[in-house]
This record gives structure tokens, sequence and C-alpha cells, in this order.
């Protein structure tokens, strides 16, 4: 077993071969003056059991190229298995039609790891489940929902409620509410008719509650922000907890989820968060003990469905 | 150009091919004396454009299995073009894992389908929109909306409310209520967590209102009633219009549906409904003039999604 | 190494669990009420040489879908290996085109084993041996030729010869009877040309012998009633043994089948017999012993030809 | 619509031409000192619907590497469809497992043709049918059986018998007999058990009658010559026709089979048949007229079956 | 035959479209905030034969994905055929390992393009002839030179002599003397064993001639320069023609090559040179008549290599 | 672990064997009398990494149909892992198209390897590196360099220059010279334009030193040849060392070779030197050392790279 990591989340990386207790293994990678990758193991892969730690966050196409090129050479030299750790899946809300002669890009790029060679993927919290028909290899789809409970449940949440700032969002908050046993509240949000604006709508009850918000991924702050006023009109309490797996955070969404009434921001590491991202207000759950046992199973052939429950 | 019919819905076959404008290919299919399946194209399909009309209704495996040896024996005879045109694509909603270790039978239908030599598929209606990523030949995903539209605007409906009786149906609930300028309402219902029982809620106005629910598939009757025992006790009217794409209809479910308070019950003939099923209150729209227009753009490599916008 | 059953034949399932020491790897297989077929592993398979017993018999297109069922499953919960145990493989007589524009079905159904994921087949006398050849992964075919030769050889056959009902049947007829150092008879029966009737003739010495016919096959009693006729008239003994490894045996075949003339029919139970069709005549010779040591001999990658002359 | 040849049969090939009433297409095959195959198209190829000539007989490796580089050279030059037009299939009766370890050559060679790139096959009398199966791309299987009923029409045969001069020739026999409106003998030869030496037995009526022997291959001349002895001693007329489509005729046969007993020998020209072997009494059907007739049906997607019943 | 036109040198699709008469097809490209690809093709493209105009040059992971993208847009929109027209093939130099356990990219992207659905490729002057055996599709490779031929003989070069800046270059070199009947001198560069410095010698007579360099590729300047000098020190008139097929012009190039003996540098538009790089001394010729040519001849299944010489 | 041995170079595989420890694994290979190959392994091999050592030599494509009628019984017998040790590789300078509408066998043998079910190709000295990229499956490459710089560094080696015959042996040479710590030199031979005879030049001092010539493959004596003449003129001492991986040597090329000038000729034994082509002038030098460690270390999973250099 050898753990490799691509360049865009080497402090992930660190973190689940420190986990493993034993070193990354040394590859280089650089880019050549034109831009082009190149990849290169500097220790003999031959029958090894390999993974690849490499999210496809944003930039998501050279992190993309950079793990098929990574793959190419595991490959050609012979590794004995390759599995793609990927804890975050970009293109995975590519996973259908949105239009006529669209692409269904979630599938292409399930397509283009298998053509490179990759025998198994180790996900976090795909945006869809059907993402895992989109391979023919085994995946292995890990939930972040420990992380959140843990960390939460060291807090003071007799009041709490736990909300769904969408519809698409309820399965996860569905789960942590179980989980904590709190009571669910979900906000739904839909364009009326014939141009009529939005309409949204909250269900259950916020009033006088502390309010756990939970999604899968934030990447820009509208859905979280309509949500939080939602709530906040029916009179939940300006102590929200924000949380979501993967922080995407397109420019400007950290600045925006600051607000007042926001308590805290949790995020994993799934992406890296920069520093200056990293404000007061959010807390960054490390992903890599999940992810390092889950890899330790997947070597040793042990169950990984009954770790994570 | 030539269609051929499987033994799953023949009378749409013959519907399709009335509205073509030319008769049904000729093919003999038999089942053995031990129940294995043959099959022989009685005319030359040699380099031919070929159809088979065949929903993978139940019984959902004899119908897969007899549309595969199809495509076997047209694959040989040296069919130019082999299309599937499945109104009813069977175990669509195994479409991801539910639990560990189970299958995703939605995909493995897509590979037993391309294995066989299918180029093509036409498809009414999927569960989900995300098994069109699961094949990697073209898919044509029609939509049933302008059948119901259609036969609902005969009808005087001023005060009606659309009602998806699910979260899973809001989607062609929302695209019916726009085609018609009708209000939307949704009927949630969620298990309530450490076993509180079920939530069910009504969002949306429905008292007064003539209600019109709508969902793709009415297999057991469960949904559709609990969700009109829901609107019933917001005060919708009794007079309402049940719609459904496929009418999968197990032993009971139409007895369950013909109450009272349902004054139609619309399904397409995606699947053969029987005529112990074809209650008064159940009406069938043919899918046969949508199917037959879409085959022939196929076929003259017309847009299709513009004609069924 | 784990074995699973599918419900074709669980009786045969347990039976190869016991040969082989260990109980039989659990899974939860269900109908839903639309006749969809649902299989859940409920134990880990991850990286384990896993074999599904599941003869295609009828319902052979429900068993058949059952067993591709249960091996997407398998492929995506990562176990090592899979092999399909097909005891009794289903269409194997549709091994060529009987006409133009008809399927190969032997060689569809080995592309749809294939496609669902499984890596090596695991038969008992195949119909033709170039099924094996429909096949590009590797078939391990055994002959249940030991266990009637065994049978038989406690009894007193000092009189008897091996008798071969048809043409198709003169490789296992002149296989017994090497093996049981008895002579050996031919029933040929052709149609004669421009409609002359059927042309039977025995080839062979069977006058004052005890007649031991042995097939493949018997699905339909005609064969076997005409070749015993054939004998008959030659002046065999009433005393004949008819052997058969797979008892597909539609209505009515055990009932023509159990004639005076007709001693003892030796069957195995590639095939469930139900309790209605085991009358008095009817010896169910068990192929556990054969397929536990086959299975244990691949397991260990030790030789299974040289096992099994 | 391009047609090639190889260097197998180039006679042939010249005849097809001429058939078809266009001259071969251009091509360049050459060997290198070392015995590289070089081929080089000298005409555009481009979407072209090609077909090469080219039997696999003796040297039957060489042919069949000059086919697939010419398939490969035709692949990458953008033809539009590549049949490989092969009268005789080498390897066909490498069909199943002759005993454990050994190969299916005549599956691997359908997997090379196929990997190189041929789209479909046209055979001549393959040694059997399953082999059709071995094949994903549709296979058009002609029979030589018309050649020889024609030939044979123009004789006396009033008095005549075909025969098999064993049980694997039973098949073309049964359908010459039939075509001619002529009686059926079959010759069958099996090992005795234990070392008893050969059986050989004529079943039907020859004495008196002229024979017509008829089998699918002559390689060498054992089988004919044992039959002509078997049927010679029941009282056949020594005025012996001897037919086979394809005469691979290893050294010695010709010799072998010019016996006084045989009036003629009919081949056809699906492999060459040199000069010293076209002795007086070797009559050499020429199967071009037939493949250039299914040639052109292919060609113009008409029914290859209905032509040649 | 609809041309589609990437972002990465759009200035050249249109200029294609131009001389092929049509206006290129529509189709929306966009990127979502996170940077990831959307394409969304406009107009119907069923059954069309589609091309897509797109190298890959600088940013080369961006322009591969978003070829990618469209590629699978179109294949599930049903087109036709789908040609990549790649004017330059991004990764062409890794067409080998440069070391143990490196990949070989140049043969990846041929897999990721052939996996996304490419029928055909058309390139233009590849680093490597290798690569088109780096797909199974066919490649349709144009050559450069005819543009520099036709514009250098509108010069004076009755003195000219071709030089080849490095040993790579000799064949595009040799080609072009031939074409302008002038002599050919060759810059040879290796490093000395022991590290004994660079060898650079020229092969051929320069001395008083006016140079005329040429190679597929100029990205940085390094080897263009250190000829120049080279061939100056030999006494070559400091008039010298630099030609590229790419201009690929890594930051600095083009400020090293306008030196004061360079008179002209040539470059085709395969991949687009900004305004700041147009400088007086450089000179861009179009390929798009080429390219269109060869465009048209492809749809028209005319001789693509016998336009082009 | 077991080793086969086809017919090519059977001498080579006693010695692989010897050097292993280990007899050759049995398998009976021969030829029907119609030329057709055929195989079968004499022991179990089952699960086995099997290793077939077989040049493809002349007779080429004899020798290549061996080799994969060979893999195809492997695999057939569930074969482990199925290397093919191939320390010539026939087709190889067929690695790109030499004119319009010819094929890239050396691609295509690479295909018919893999359809055959290779997992793995072990090669000495490809005539390109690029054909490494030819397969989607790991090759070793080793390099013969090592055996002539041991052999060479036993003789007075003090004045000697390294000579690449011509710029297509510029890599071995360099290689050898910096190995040997020894100057190089360079024989180029070009067509000069318009029919002005060849131009040979030699770069780099070779007077008054022993020249040793190195290359890939020697087939015919021409290209040796004219660089003996060639540096011959410029003053090399008449004692030449002449260096070959490949000794192809087609007719009359052992003759031309055996100059007076010439005081050595080393072949390795990849293709097996038939006694008569054992001049005294040539010495054959073993790569059996080098192949069997490099087939130990990819059974055991360890660095082939770091083994060689």
């Amino acid at each position: 077993m050898k753990v490799f990591c691509g360049t865009a989340n080497r402090a992930l990386g660190e973190e689940v071969a420190a986990e493993l207790g034993f070193p990354l293994g040394r590859v280089t990678i650089r880019r050549f003056e034109d831009g082009e990758i190149y990849a290169r193991f500097e220790e003999s892969v031959r029958g090894v059991d390999a993974f690849i730690i490499q999210p496809t966050c944003p930039p998501v196409n050279e992190n993309l190229m950079e793990l098929l090129v990574m793959v190419d050479a595991l490959t050609r030299a012979s590794a004995g298995r390759i599995t793609a750790v990927m804890p975050y899946y970009g293109y995975a809300r590519q996973d259908k039609k949105h239009s006529p002669r669209a692409p269904i890009t979630g599938r292409l790029v399930a397509d283009l790891l298998q053509a490179a060679g990759v025998h198994r993927v180790l996900a976090l919290d795909l945006d869809a489940d059907q993402i895992e028909g989109f391979f023919q290899i085994p995946v292995d789809h890990l939930r972040a929902l420990s992380l959140f409970a843990e960390y939460l449940s060291g807090k003071d949440l007799s009041d709490a409620v736990i909300v769904a700032p969408d519809d698409g969002a309820v399965k996860p908050a569905y789960q942590l509410a179980e989980r904590l046993h709190l009571p669910l509240a979900v906000v739904f949000k839909r364009a009326q008719p014939y141009g009529g604006g939005m309409l949204t709508q909250v269900v259950g009850e916020v009033a006088g509650r502390v309010p756990v918000l939970i999604d899968r991924i934030v990447d820009t702050p509208d859905r979280m922000c309509s949500a939080l006023d939602a709530i906040r009109e029916q009179g939940a309490r300006p102590e929200a907890f924000v949380c979501a797996t993967h922080g995407v955070l397109v420019e400007g969404t950290v600045d925006a989820l600051c607000r007042d009434d926001v308590r805290e921001i949790l995020l994993t590491n799934s992406i890296p968060i920069p520093p200056e991202k990293c404000r007061d207000q959010v807390t960054v759950l490390s992903s890599a003990p999940l992810l390092a046992r889950a890899m330790r199973n997947v070597h040793l052939n042990e169950s990984v469905s009954t770790l994570f429950g």
C-alpha cells in the first residue's frame, strides 16, 4: 500500500499519511512552460496497492488532468491496483442533461477515469447518489455526517433545529437530525409559475431555536443566505451554525456568509480552504481520519460500510 | 425504417404503426416449453433503421430478456441501426445503491442493452434523469406531460390546483402547473426521527379547489391515497384527478384508487392496462402519437427536443 | 472464499456448502410487488473469492436476471473474483442460428454475464462444447459422467448396453460405455427426404441386453420414448435405465418416461426436481460433491481437469 | 463498393470482380526481406464499402496476418465498412477445447479480426455453425450446396445415393439428398471401447448404386477412403463422386483419392487448387458467382438468405 | 456537415467557416463560477457530420476538457460522426516514457478523446508520426509545408539554404528544401559525454547564404537561437527566415527571436498569436484554407492525401 | 511463476530457465498437416504467473500466431497473469504510416496481443520507444546496452570511437559512448534533393581510431557497410567492432559484414543465430541473464528499471 498525493490538496494528503503512519509516496509533478503536466513516480510501484489523493476542486480541469496523468504513469509502471481518492468530485452537479444537447459531464469524468486505468474510487459526499451508477468500477462513498455530528455534540444544542436550506439538502439534514436527536425544518424555494417570483416557505418549527443548516456544497452564498433570511423571519435565533462538506467558496462567498446571525461556519478540508478565507467564524474539520480509515480498510479488504455507519 | 414489436405491449405497437402509416415488421416470437424465448425476423432487416417497441413492464424480466433476444437477432441479421423504444423502463427506481452491497440495476440494464447491441434508446418519463447518464449511447427522453395537459385543458379547471403527492413528484407537478397556468401544492411526507410516525404536510392552498395529482408511476396505491387524505383534510374538493404516466398497478391498486373523492384516473398506455382494470373512472391516454412522431424524427434525423418542448 | 446461492436451486446450494464445510454467505433476495428483483449481500464481500450457485433452469429468464443482479451487487461491493456456478446453462441449445435472422442466445447470455462482471463460469455438461468459445473468460466445464458411472457400477450390468438415444448423445454414451466397459448402441432418427416420415435405425446389438440410455438433457419425453420403442423392437430387455444430467422435465414428461420397460430414471440435482416428479422410478444423484470439489480447487488454484478425468 | 484481394487466392478474386463487372481495387502487398508483410492501398477508400477476399487457407498464418494488415490499413484510411470475405476460414475445426489447457483458436481468430477492425464476415461452409456465435459482428454464412447440386443434376444419377462419409458430414449430405431427390446413406466410424479397433458401419442402402460422397473439407484422404472402402464392401458401384467444398489437400491426398472406383472429384475454388493437383478426375467448381451475388446484396442491403435458400 | 468551434481559437474557426461558405454552428460554452465547463449546442446535430475545431494549445488542460465536454454533448445529442479538428495537439511531445514510471500522455489524450466519443481526428504537423498509432480511429495528418513553401516562393531565395535547427527538424527541412529546390543544412547539438559541454556542428554549406530555418514547434527560443548563432559563425547572411507551424511562444520567446539577423518569423495560426506577439517581423500564415479543404474532403469522402501532396 | 517457451527460440528459453533455476513448463506445440498451430499446456497453469518466451523473429507471422494461440490457451486455462516475453518485436519498424493508406502494423500487433489476453510485455531494444505507447498494458523495455558494454570493456579500447552508422542509431551509440567513456561519431546519410545522389558525412573524429559501430537491428548489410566505407575513408582503423542487438540477418548479410576491416561482429541471442551464420568473426552474447533477472523481478514485484540502469 502506497499513498500518493497530487497538488490539489497537499495538506490533506500529508494529514492522511500521518494518520496511516507512513510517509506519502514520492512523486514529482511539474508543469512545463507551456502548461503541460508531467508526473514521475520516484519509487517503485510495481504490484503496489496505490492510492492517489486528489480532489477535483477548482481549478477543476487542471486537477482532473493531473489525476489522469498520474494514473497513466502508475498503470504503465505496473501498479497492482489504483484507487482514486477524490474527497471532492468535480462536475458532480452535471449529472443529467439540463437542456437538450447538453453534456452529462459527471458521467464523462467517470469514463475518463476508467479510460486512464482507475480501478476504484473513494468519494466523499457526492452530490447525487446516482453518480455511483456512472461507474462500472466500485465506488466507496463516504459521508462527512459523523464529522459534523461529533463536533456539534460538543455544543449546547438543547434548543436547536436542523435546517435543510433547500429541498436538495433534505437527505443530509434528515440524517443529522436523526443522529443528534433534534427536530428538522426545511426551507423550500421555488419559482412561482408565470414569473410570479420566488416562493420561500419554511416547513417545521424554527421559532426560538438555534438553527443548524447543513448542505453538501457551498459555492455561492445565495442558497444559504436566503434560507437564513427565511428562518430569521420565522423567529429562529441569530446564532446559526452553517455546515457544508465541500467549501468551494467562490469569490465573496465567505464574506457573505459571515453574517451577524451566523455563529459558526463548519467546513471540511476536502477542498483546501486558503488562509484568507479562514475567518474567525470558520471552523475546518478534518476528513483525514475518515479517509485514512477507509483507505486502510479498502487495502485490507475489510468492510468500509460498517465502519462509518 | 422498420418497426417491430415485442409481446409486452402489442396494442401500443399496432397504434404506433398506424400513426406511422405502415404495418409492423413481421417477427415470430415464441417460448419453448421450458420457457426459453425464441425470436425470428420474417423479413429482411439488412441495413434497416430498426425500432423495437418493448416496455419492460411486468413481467419485467421476461420482457427485458425478450427485448435482448430480439436485439441479438437484429444485430446478427445486419440491421443498420437498432433503437429500443422503451415507453416504460423497468428497474428505473434502482438507480442508486439503497444500502451497502446492493446493485444499481438501472445501470445494469443499460449495460445489458448495450452489450446486446442497442444503438439508441427512446424512453418516456424515466424515473430519474440521471438514468440517461447510465448509457453511453444517446437516449431520447420524451415527456408525457403534453398528453395530460391536452386532456385536462378540455375540462373546467378554473378552480383547480396541481398537487405533487410527494416531493419526488414536484418536477412533473410544477411543469403541469406552469403549462395549465394553475397554482401548485405539494404533499410532504417524512418519517419523524426516533420512531415519531409519519409527518404529512401540505404546502400550498388546496381548500375549495379541484385537486389534480400527478406522478410518474403508480404501482401501489399508498402514496396517492395518503396524499388524497391529506389534501382532503385541508379542504380540497372531492373531485380529484389522479394522473400517472406509467400504470404499473399491482393487485388491488385500482380498487384503492377508485375512491369517492376521485373523479378520474388518467394513465397512458405505456404499459398495457388490462380490461379488468379499466374501470369507469379510468381514462387511458395514448402515447402512440408522441412515440410515432419521435420515431419518425429520429429516423429522419430531425430534432426531437423541439417537437415536444 | 464465500459461496452464495440464488433462489433457483437453494437445496443444491445448501448441499454444496455442507460439502465445503462452511455455511452459505448471507444474501437477501426479494421481488418487489411489480416483479423487480432486489439483492443485498448481508456480509462484507470485499476482496472475497465469491461463488454464486445459480442454474438458469426454468423460469430461465427470472433466474438469469437474478444471477445478473447478484453479480452487479458483488462487483459494486468490491468482490475480488466472481464465479458463476451454473450447473445448468439455459439457452445452451440456442448455440447457432437455426434459421436466418434468428438469435444465438447462447452467445448473448455469455455476453450478458460478462457485461455484468462475471470473471469465470463453472458449468456442468453444456449442450455443446463450443459454448466455452462464446466466452472470453475461463469456463470450467465439469462432466456428470462419473456420477452415473459410480451409481450404475453398483448394479448388475453384466449384460447391459449403453444406448445413445440420438446422434447428439453419442459423445456421453461413448464415454459411459468406455468407463463401464460395456458395448455401445446408437439410435438414429432422421426425417426422410420429401416427407417420407422418420427413419429410425438402431446401430449396435441390443437384443437381450439391459439398455442404459444416456443424454444430457431431458425436457420433453419424445426423444427418449422413441428410442425406447426402437430398441424394444430390436429385442432389448424391458429394464432400461434412463440417464440425463439435466431434468428440465416439462409438464407430462415424467409421466411419459415412467413406462413399464423403464426400471430407473437417473437425474442429477443440477435442476431442482420437485417432489411431485420424484416418482419411485426416479433417482436423483447429487452433483454437490462434484461442484464442491471443483469450487475448492478453483479457489486454491489447483487443477480441475485432473480431478475429474 | 470496392473489392480488394489478398494474395491467398488471387484467381478467385479476379473471377469475383469479373462477375461484379468492375476491376479489383488496387493494393500493393509485399513482404520485406525479413518476411514482414506490407500493404498499401493505391486508391482512395474513404467512406467506401470495402470487401477483402482472402481465404485463410495454407499457409494459414501468413494469409491470416495479411488479411489483418490489410484491414488495419483500410481502417486507418477511413474505409466506411470492411467486410472480410473468407471463402475458407482457417482454424474452424479448433472450435472447442479438444483437451484441458488447449486453445479455442476458431474463437481467437474471430477476436483478432474484430480487433483489427472488421465489420462483417462473409464465409462459405464453416465447419461448425457455432462459429457464427464466436463473432459479435454479423456473419453471412453461404453454402456451396447449390454448386454441387447444379453440377450433379447434369449427370445421370437415376441410381445414385448420397453418402455422408462420417457422422460429421450428415448435415450437408442430408441437404444434398433432399435437393436431388436421392436416398441417403451414412458411414459411421468410431473407435471401439478398450482398444477394440474401429467400428465402421454403413447405414442405408448402397448396393448397386452410384455413390455421391460429400463433406465440407478434404485435407487428408483417410476419411473419404475408408468410407469408399466401406461402401464398396456393401456393393456400391465403383463410380463414386467425391464432393468437398474446401480442397485443403495436403501432400498425397489427391493421389490417394484418384482411385479406380472414383469417377470424379468435385471441389470448389475457395482454396486455390494448384495445377499439379488438377488431375483429370478433378473438377473445380467456381464459387465466384455465389460470392459475387452475396457481396452485391450485402452492399445493396438486400437479403442474402433468400438468394441462396 | 456542421462545423463548431471551441474557445481555444475562435478566429481560426471563423476563417475556416468563411472558407467553407457557411456559418459556424451555434454552441454556448461557458464556465461556472467554480471553473466547470458547460456546453450546449443551440441547433439540432442529429445525424450530422460534426466537426469541432479546437487546438489543445495553452491553457492545454482547459482546452482539452472543453473539447471532451463538447464531444460528450454531441454524442448524447445523436451526432452522426464527430471529427476533432486539432490544428495543434497538446502533449504530442509526451509520446514516450522519458524516464521510468513516467506517463505517455500523448497516448492518454488519444484514449480520452476516444472514450468521449470522437470518431476521427484531423491534425496538423504532429510532433511524431507515431502518434497516429496511438489512435484506433482514423487520423488525417495534414502538413503545413505548402503554406511556407508558397509564401517563401514569393521571396528572392536564389541564394538561400534551408536549415534544420536540430536533428529533430531534419524531416520538415528536407521536405521544404526539396519543394523549393534549395540546398539543406543541419545544425546538430548534443551534450558531450562526461560533462564536456554541448557540441554544435553545422553540416552543409551556409556561408554567404540566406538561411531559412524550419521546425514544427517554437515554444522557447533556445533551439532556434543557438542554431542562428551557429550558422552565423559559419558565415550565413543575417537575413534569416524562421518558420514554425505551431507558435506556442512562452513568455519572452518572441522577444528573443526578433534578433537583428532575423528578417522574418513565419508562423501559422494553428495557435492564436495574441496582438502583443505580432511584431513587425512576425508573419502569420493562415492554415484555414488547408483545414477547410481537408474537412470538406473528409465530409465528401474524397481523398485527403492526394490534395496536399 | 512458470516459464513457457514457444518454438521461435527454444535455446534462449532453456538458458533463461537455467538462469532461473527451474525447468521450462511443459507445453506441446505442433502444426497440423495443413499448417494450423496447436498448443496444449501439459501442466496446470491455474492462477500461475505465466511467462511465454517468444521473439517474433522470422518467420514472423508463424511466430506471432503461435504466441497468440499459446496466450489463448493460457487464458482459458485460468492462468493468473500472462507476460509475453518478446526479446525481438517483429513489425516494430512499422510504427507509422510510411505512405497514405498504409497500416501501422506495430500498433496492430499490440492490439492482437491484448485481444488474445496478454497482461504485460517484456521487450528488448524496441526500434522506437513510442511502441510502448501502442499498448494499454505495461511494457517493460530492457536495453542490451550493458551486454555490449561489459563485453567490450574486456578489450583494449583506449583508442576507440563509438560510431552511429546512421542518425537513427545515435541514441544507443551515445549511451554506449557515455558508458565506456569514449568519444562519439555519427555517419549521416541522406538523399540529396533532385536526384543528387546520397550525401554521406561523418561527424566526429575517427581517424586512427578503432571504430565500434552499434545499432539495434541488422537485417541487410547496407547501412553498416556504407558506414564502414565512410569512416574508412576518414582514416578509421580497419579493426571495427560491429554491434547489434537483433541479428535478423537476411540471406547474404553475414557474408557482407565479414569484411577485412571488421574485427568482430557482436550480436545477442534475441533471435536464434543458426550455426552457418556463426562465423569466426561473430560473437553471440546471451540476453538470458538479463531476461531472467527482469522476469524474476516482475514476478516478485521488484523494480525492473533500477536493475538495469
